[in-house]
């Protein structure tokens, strides 16, 4: 019974048989081997940009701070949710990566509205040398908890973006779970949309440890190689990061995987609405769950070894009956009879 | 024939398997893992060092930036060689991770004395406010050359460094190399001399990519796991690297494999010394060659398939007989045959 | 009719004898002069405080964004209130000299309390690698809407910052406005309610270009110096600095030039509120206000070369009803008639 | 008898008269001043430079510092010769201004050639994302030895810089002194040759503290102005670095007190040609001499109240005879009578 996150199950069986076969003699080192050339085509042709520049990091926080700090200057501000994993999960990281820019939160929660980022703008003076100046707009798709942006409210997020001359970058950590949710293309939810930049995720769906960042215009693609290296996130075996995107992209891995972990939480949802004592905090549209259970509901849940990130407490003095919010990831490898058996200890 | 580098190679199987190993079922992330726990053991007793912190990164570049980066203030100088890979290799990940200190060189080529660290300490008036102010002493053990250090040259350096209240730190992407070659002990080479922190280096000798950063005093632990992750280098399925390390580590497969690389390497000398074509430019004493060989020899070498990096050139135009700087790194995989293929090759 | 800022006034006549006195023959250069010797007596006495450590700069900003970095960590976080001088005014320099830390935001406006400093403390897990750790709190009093922390407010939130082992740093601008209008002494407001730096503004009360600012604790010294230094803040012919500090402290100059100022601010808001157009946004407190006049009347205000910031627009379309925010700053060289016909033309 | 440095003695009298002057009644702050626009069109005529950006900071390493950092991306590399004051003298200042550039050095001492420059280049793989790039060239006019660059010679080190695609900056602490010394004017001392942004000095020849930056092309200005505000050498009260240098340049001042300068040096270099004891390190062209004295006629020139900087020692122990390498420097104010005086200490 574990949800912790989806960074707590095994990778797919793909990408480790994938890993398995690159591991064959000698190749060059740092992207310049053959496998990445196919990573470059298969993610040009996923994502219908045949002009895209397309790179491979090995953490989420590497591929968005190096994003952002390509697509920024130290004397601007991104604008993100307050609840954005640029801001809350990462330790500086973009203020880091970007030498010093500000995040201004916009929105409430993990979602922004064109309304909310035109209210943020307005607190910046533009062109005034006083304050920083307007830089790039951070989505985060799915949201950090949970939720979606429909295509057409990226394209509005970026319509305004782009109105002020702000380039807009996307945090795919779990665009899998995203695309598939929505049935929509990649391409739709990204550039057609307005988005200059996106991380797609694998490690959050069943690779090791990759992420493909892609600029949809080639200006920046060498900026973004020196920034990487400057940053100690090139890889030398550059083979392991290329064949772990292989063997996710193989056969639509990584749509099946995403499926699955999505179909689970609703799962998990679902036994939870029918449940007095569970409350969830909002809709969940992929594969993450808010919800607020009562203070003995998580002791019996914790006692029975479920795993899962509890957001208040504490919960070891307090109320019974208190419910105190968590969060629930499901992987694509949780199996149907944890979430059963978690319900009926949920049940009591 | 691929010389160019010990990171064209394939992983271990040893290292390959742990990793299969360790893809089942849920696990904490972020080196919360129980794997991280016996590599920590396992490494503190290899460094006989019980009180020492233990950190795994991704990347060589990745250990040393972040290593000098909390050995250092940004006001500060670092003292390496001119070969040193922080300074020529690494498109100033020191000066970014350390937030802006400067690299002092100090003696010739790729090794440092105690008299040449004296002499570039002399250059910076200490406690004066307009010059930078002394830092760590980074040393690479073996060299950028493919040369050793004794254990008592890097005391030598160390008592230098502590003597004027310096730290050291030490360079071990290639340090499994040394430690076969000199044949002592890795606490001998490090803490026992005067080292306060080392990289014991994993991808270039049979690894996918894992380094292990060592701290022999607690002190630092907590700003070094603050700046990995704000530098994202915090890998979220840290299982991975784990995995990785202790494969390496299980039956000695690290030493087994730096031997195997050494002993091809010295196959290798032995050969190019016997060939009146060849002239080595120093004494290797692991798995890197730095010979001369003249042009047209590169032609037929480069005709033939071999590959290893050129450092002089052109190559194309130019009289056949000049000679022109190369470098042959073995990794633990190249076969006898291969070696063999190539001496019959340069003596044409 | 000029409300534009306290830096738009001249110098103080003792400021400029005090440097015009200074320009004689050689001296050390630096803070080496004698002359800054005086400085340092003179402040510690002023502050009661005679170990503290005592620097001059030449702006605002470099006092705030040096004192931030020596005070934190670029992986914490900051905690100021909204409109805090440092998060909208400073063109990121905090976030530029702390090597990338984060500003977060506590408090409404201007003011903060306990209360929302601890409810800011709360949304950062401590001790959590993943997310910004708590660092030093800053006030500013004056603060930027000229309103004032009494001593024991100052005292409550440094308690709190003091108990979560967070350093206080008091932004001190506009102090000389602050210590007139409470009556209360220097080390009253700082060192005694639990400041450990604090800025105490020249430039805005009368100098051509000075800065104190002031650790009471001796440890950080060196760093700030080298921080300074290594900012290009660390003027050479440093006499001018403290020729300027000098002047200013003489006879209690710095106290006269703060109460004429506060006196003119009051003048002024006791002229406003008698007018039924203009609405006080704050109760003004040293020498600053800030109110709400109708659009028309800004436009006669305009057109009669009255010069101010209007924190709302525009100002040339709209109803001419509508009432738009405006700051009017007092400097102590404003005089009476000024406002008084400043005051007549809002009458109108 | 001070020879400590040009930054030691005091400010022309027409620069405090135009400080003076600006102190009357209310102006715009932080550079509207109209001031500032006569500082910019003097400027652009002495410079012949009518497209030119000019600003103004208040120190040298200001100066250099933000200018090389307009002018370099931070994963490049400065080349400067080893005697620059940008890698001695500045505390990393450029290093942390730059965001992490490298400096590379070039040449022997304090001289750069065209031979020294390509050399330097060649050390660094052009477009390997291994080391840094290539960035600005940094020249020092007069160099930090008292020497000079022929216009020629700036001329062929930036054909060397410009066939290479960088810019090349020209630090003119000492700018002045160098053009009366060489009679030419200073457009063809900077953009004429091929310098791109140029340091104006003010401070070591007269002003209290005022540099100009001068950026010939004007693509970098609004770049260099956000730098500036966020480096914190914005200054409020502008008008007294405008009027400082309306000063400066009013009626030649600066000239008159270059020559004055430069002809105090000359008188002691004279001297010190004739007095056996003394030695000239090399030929003085501006306002400094390096020369080696005995260590028995340093003690007795200290003794009797002589300053300036002993660059090798210690004094105080060592055989009298041994010659000791000391820096000393004319400002506009030393009278003949102080400079004979000093030479009959050496003549002893």
């Amino acid at each position: 019974m574990n949800f912790a996150s989806d960074n707590a199950g095994p990778a797919l069986p793909q990408v480790m048989q994938a890993m398995i076969a690159a591991n064959e003699g000698f190749m060059p080192s740092y992207g310049e081997e053959a496998l990445m050339d196919q990573v470059r085509d298969r993610l040009r042709a996923l994502f219908e940009a045949p002009q895209a520049s397309v790179y491979l990091v090995a953490t989420g926080t590497a591929a968005n701070a190096l994003a952002l700090a390509t697509l920024s200057q130290p004397w601007q501000t991104v604008f993100c949710t307050p609840l954005a994993h640029i801001h809350v999960d990462e330790c500086n990281a973009p203020e880091f990566f970007t030498g010093g820019a500000k995040l201004s939160l916009a929105g409430e929660g993990d979602k922004m509205t064109p309304e909310a980022l035109l209210a943020a703008f307005a607190a910046w003076r533009e062109g005034d040398v006083h304050n920083p100046q307007r830089g790039p707009l951070a989505l985060t798709q799915a949201t950090e908890r949970g939720r979606l942006y429909t295509c057409a409210e990226i394209a509005a997020l970026c319509d305004v973006a782009r109105a002020h001359a702000m380039p807009a970058y996307l945090d795919g950590a779990r665009l899998a779970n995203a695309i598939v949710a929505l049935g929509c293309t990649p391409a739709e939810m990204t550039w057609r949309a307005g988005i200059d930049a996106v991380s797609f995720g694998g490690t959050k769906n069943g690779c090791v440890g990759v992420e493909a960042v892609i600029f949809f215009s080639p200006e920046n693609a060498w900026e973004f190689e020196l920034r990487r290296k400057r940053a100690a996130h090139l890889v030398s075996k550059h083979r392991f990061l290329s064949a772990q995107m292989l063997g996710y992209l193989e056969g639509d891995a990584w749509r099946d995987a995403a499926r699955a972990a999505n179909a689970r939480a609703a799962r998990l949802a679902a036994g939870l609405r029918r449940l007095p004592q569970a409350r969830l905090a909002c809709e969940p549209e992929v594969n993450m769950i808010f919800a607020r259970l009562p203070r003995a509901t998580h002791r019996r849940l914790r006692a029975a070894g479920a795993r899962y990130a509890l957001h208040e407490g504490p919960l070891d003095t307090g109320p019974d009956e208190t419910p105190l919010l968590a969060r629930f990831v499901c992987d694509w490898s949780i199996e149907e009879a944890e979430i059963d058996r978690f319900l009926e200890i949920v049940a009591g």
